[in-house]
């Protein structure tokens, strides 16, 4: 695949504006920026950026008018387009493509009509606009997971020599740190960033390619076209169209999931350590209930731990889908776009959960000394109990000299 | 588990009037009565209406005031409630109950305030709502699986003898007849119905436990309680809270993630047949194409693979999130709810669209035969080709003796 | 479907003798009696058994000579064959039925051996075969179960009253009791125990249909010796032969992760209550550790969550591969073997470590009792504590009530 | 993470001599070189590896007496150990290794045999072994991959200008050529192995951390012997010890199940090219049917396909054991030993079997010209179809020549 090329600004999908109310669930489940990065109104905005920027290509390569270009950007208004209708139009064809077309053409001058969604096929357009999507939506998630990343660090350096017991297989074993823990939570992260970052950087392509895949309907300028489209987009440009190869799409699902399991290990710790009979931690914002107004319970953690309990399952979804027939596939397609999108939205809640969950993590020092204190008196270890503390302190400088790309905290 | 009491009127959630517009994807994806009966004004009915029954079955047991009842279900009206600030007010705690109990008692007279969700916990009320949200989405599933159970019985009693090739591996193997393939198809579908009717009638349980499970807050009286609760809204009544026992919400998506997949193999065969090169069967109404105006596409049994291909990732979602803690949950819990409203939505549209492709299915008489002649010049069969689709007929005849109950065209 | 027969001595698998030592990780991975249930030499067994019981079903309506069927029966012993040459040529044909078919006419009068296979698909024998196995499986599965409840009922009745912290979220909530916690666990153990039953009383029957499942190859009898097979094995008679109708695959496998999903429940509980710093329960059998001989680890607990974690995938799996093509499948149907098989292995596995788990559990009462009077002071109740348990127990007599029919203690 | 070091010699596991036969499925799906580079023996090969090369790396460091080392590396030999008992034992502890350094620490003298496993877990070395297996698993997949690959540019290259029907929803849409499709192919391919490359370059690391993941065990020199050990056996030095720290376990899981999907999306067009009715294409040996010797299956890519069908759910499997507890798992990583081994079968199958069905794939001229011509008949063209064709040429070339590093014919 070739780097994306980087114009010096990025056709993005224009920021919505006034969100609509949340759905009953979507402030614990499809929390945080990624819901608005993934809405309808952000895949109608995406779907018009890809059909203005086709035209904008084409218009560049004198295969269109200037003018129809120009017409096109121009009506390329998300405001101006219902959802519903679309929405209602899109079960005759399967998507969504071809009645927004037609809305389109009706906004523009009718001489310049045929130079709408000119020569493509709806999965271009749709599959180009998925990849806007999912850059939005990974800009706001590697964000926050960078947020968090800040955290541990924080949490790493500040608690460098915090003694405490480790844990395994949910029994105290030997002494680590505090600092320690939270700088394996910071590695982890770092993996998933670097992961989200591989796909954003190289994996997200335009779609291009026309009904069978062969850019028939450019001539010899199909090439040079898609180069154009993917540098008017800033995306990045494919080898082939990839209507039936959806390896990319794959590698954002494994990224995805892989930065979901990710968040969900710290916020299981978290929820482990925030145990009434343990208390090592507490949110700094933990939630009442309604049947027991006493209770503080870890509503970050347990909601981040909710939230990637999904991307599994979503993952799987999106690898058996790659099976897909010929030149344009038979279901395995469309099937690919409500498990996307909620896999975004799981990682995305999952990650700005756990930046709450951090962002002021109350560590109970006199806790983790007692329970030490506890597992001290009646494990024997090999070593003294300073030796396992200074070995867990010398890892943290480790991951923290290895961190400064990532540290949120450091850079700001 | 004890089976459900039949009330004369079981409390169904208030059917919503005028519904929302579509999303961009959902006339695909979500298609049918299927997205109105698990949408979020059902769920906030359901939850209104669990309020509403306990509250009944309460007064009835002499536990709270007759006029509290009274006075709960008369403000328990969807339309006064806002969805999306009680979406808002529910990442506190986790859930939107403990904001609905609020927004509840400050529709009622002060003095009867204390008796809204009496002593109840909040996952009583949503679990409660969940199953009747499911109640009400396996209803209209069951009734499209049934449409679509009496056209696969309608053409198989139409071509009990009409001669095809019968296709194994994907080769011509030997003959069977288009009757007994459809006999295949609604033998499936009969089996998915079992399914579903065995859960609509055992598996759906009021659930009420109180925080810890125990019923405490009613003394003796729990267990009379539960049973009037389940009385009062018509669903099983548990032998035991089910907070964390989620065998009942695993059943349901085994019998979700069943009938999906009798639904894709018809799909998946409808697509084959309708092939260019095959042009065994066509679709009623064909859907159009962006670039190619000319073809005539299998939409709908496109749509119900692409959705019905969604479904093994959410069973296994729900499967996954069944390792819940203690008395209640510490993620899993939450973790259920996207998936199985999204199973419900993807079997559910796989059953539409299954329906509207097997609807006025064309089936090319000539085409078969043709394609039968070609077999037959190529594979030399042991018996004389007539005994294998006297064969075939035969067992249609049993396929259809066996159908009566479900048998959908027989009934009307 | 038509209920399955009860022959007075159903041909069930014979026994292996002398089981091959286990694999590297089975003892963890693959315990119990369902390793044997499953292995090779159970699948050749039951492969020959389904040879033999077609054999004679055959002769049982003169389709071949009573001596053929005798001769068969004589050759079906799995001793002579060779799984690893079998297994070496069923790369051919995708199956080891036809090398398996070769191998047994070898070893029979020349004159008789046309009558091997009479008919029939390798599908027929394979798919036969996987339901005996299945049948094996799920009674070494199902008797383990019944004794992992049995240990709960125990638990139940002995702990009804041994008061304890509820907690909910990880956070100590409000009183419960041991038995009451264990009458949960056993709920949904029965509830686990009667999927099974119902999946292995109607669920598993023999696959008859012949290349393309008309039965052609049988004429007019087709259906007689359907059923006639049915009850040589004991299976349940189809309505149809069910080559590519996977429902009823997908239903054991709907039980099995149902089954496996009740069990990781109570072991996810069980390591909770033993952490360190809870106490609660002890194994009575834990586990040492390479680097700390002085841990007490619940590795029963651990394996049994181990193994239950494959569960929710292999689901999928299965439930994916319905999508099967036609008369028989070009994929899916393959795709089914391994997973069934590692399904059954890993819900067996996951339920016979519960049995190990739970047997002689050691209940800390005077830990219990700390952790509930440490809950006390913190919290504020509205009932006494007394109240709550005093309620906990009465739910554990309705559990219990409820129980005879699976409660393994009581029968023994 | 670091890179991988890379000694002159990597100690990689010991080739296995002499293969066990296959098991009855195995020759069918779990097919090929990657199941002897997963089994008992190249695991137990592979423990003995880790055990060796960790003492060989403390003796450089002067942590134990070089003699200590020199004797484990002599003992360390595979054949001297009986994977059976070392099985059995590991019920004891949960995991293989405490039987086998008891084993190992037998075969040398008394006086050394403290430095057997000196400081070092049970997962330490456990976890070492998985990423030398997965080494070896991934250098014969790809291999295999690489061969395939080369296999989609000769056909590509053959066939630039080979026209024939593009399909798309299984409809014929417009005109490509079947170099077009094989470029295709290629690409996807092209991913997948840059995919396994990553993984296998920067992804598979050694393990070693002590009981709680400190080093403790090694004072200051803890990070030294991370690091002496990492080249010891050529795989990457991780910043910390990744014991609940599962991303690359992910990540290596993503590539795997990309790879699967890859290769299920060209066997499923190969089906379907090689349909009788389509007949473009017939896999050079095509296998017999046990009730229609006249068929010719294409058992290869029928058999990647059910391979590739079980990749998803494994992936799942994985991604969901993520969330592990502490410092080391309570369950989580255990699950993932068999999923792992199986997700390397599965796709190593599915590439095995997808190159046999390439290699010799024949290609029916006369046949895509028919279809063509029938579908030229049928669809008005708005270019004519040599503009397609010629538009699809020039994508092979785009194709081809972006494949140098990969397309293992230009390489031989």
């Amino acid at each position: 695949m070739r780097p994306s090329s980087s114009p010096a600004e990025p056709a993005e999908p224009a920021e919505p504006a006034g969100s609509p109310p949340p759905g009953l669930f979507d402030e614990v489940l499809a929390r945080g920026p990624v819901r608005a990065a993934v809405d309808d109104r952000a895949w109608l905005a995406a779907l018009l950026t890809a059909e203005a920027g086709l035209a904008q290509a084409q218009a560049g390569l004198g295969m269109i008018p200037p003018a129809a270009a120009t017409a096109i950007a121009a009506a390329a208004q998300p405001a101006q387009y219902d959802v519903g209708s679309l929405a209602v139009d899109a079960a005759g064809s399967g998507t969504p493509v071809l009645p927004l077309v037609t809305a389109l053409r009706q906004r523009i001058d009718p001489a310049l009509r045929e130079y709408v969604h000119y020569r493509a096929t709806s999965q271009d357009i749709l599959d180009t606009a998925a990849m806007l999507v999912s850059r939005s939506a990974l800009a706001v998630i590697r964000r926050d997971l960078e947020t968090a990343a800040g955290h541990t660090a924080t949490l790493a350096r500040r608690h460098r020599n915090t003694a405490m017991a480790g844990r395994t297989l949910l029994q105290q074993a030997e002494p680590t740190t505090f600092g320690r823990k939270a700088a394996g939570w910071l590695v982890a992260l770092r993996t998933a960033l670097a992961s989200l970052d591989r796909v954003a950087s190289t994996g997200l392509a335009v779609q291009l390619g026309g009904a069978a895949g062969t850019l028939a309907g450019y001539q010899e300028a199909g090439p040079a076209l898609l180069h154009a489209y993917a540098a008017e987009l800033g995306l990045a440009e494919p080898v082939l169209p990839w209507h039936t190869d959806r390896t990319r799409v794959a590698e954002l699902a494994g990224a995805l999931a892989t930065t979901a399991g990710a968040a969900a290990k710290i916020a299981r710790d978290i929820t482990l350590l925030a145990q009434s009979e343990v208390a090592e931690v507490a949110e700094a914002a933990g939630g009442p209930s309604s049947a027991m107004p006493h209770k503080r319970n870890p509503v970050a953690a347990v909601s981040a731990l909710a939230a990637a309990g999904s991307a599994p399952g979503l993952a799987a979804t999106i690898y058996a889908a790659m099976t897909q027939e010929h030149e344009r596939a038979a279901g395995g397609w469309h099937t690919e776009w409500r498990p996307l999108r909620e896999l975004l939205i799981c990682t995305g809640s999952a990650v700005s959960w756990l930046d709450s969950c951090l962002a002021g993590l109350q560590v109970n020092d006199a806790a983790l000394a007692a329970n030490l204190a506890s597992m001290l008196t009646t494990v024997a270890l090999r070593e003294p109990a300073e030796a396992h503390t200074a070995a867990a302190a010398a890892l943290v400088d480790r991951a923290l000299a290895d961190t400064a790309p990532t540290d949120g905290e450091a850079r700001s």
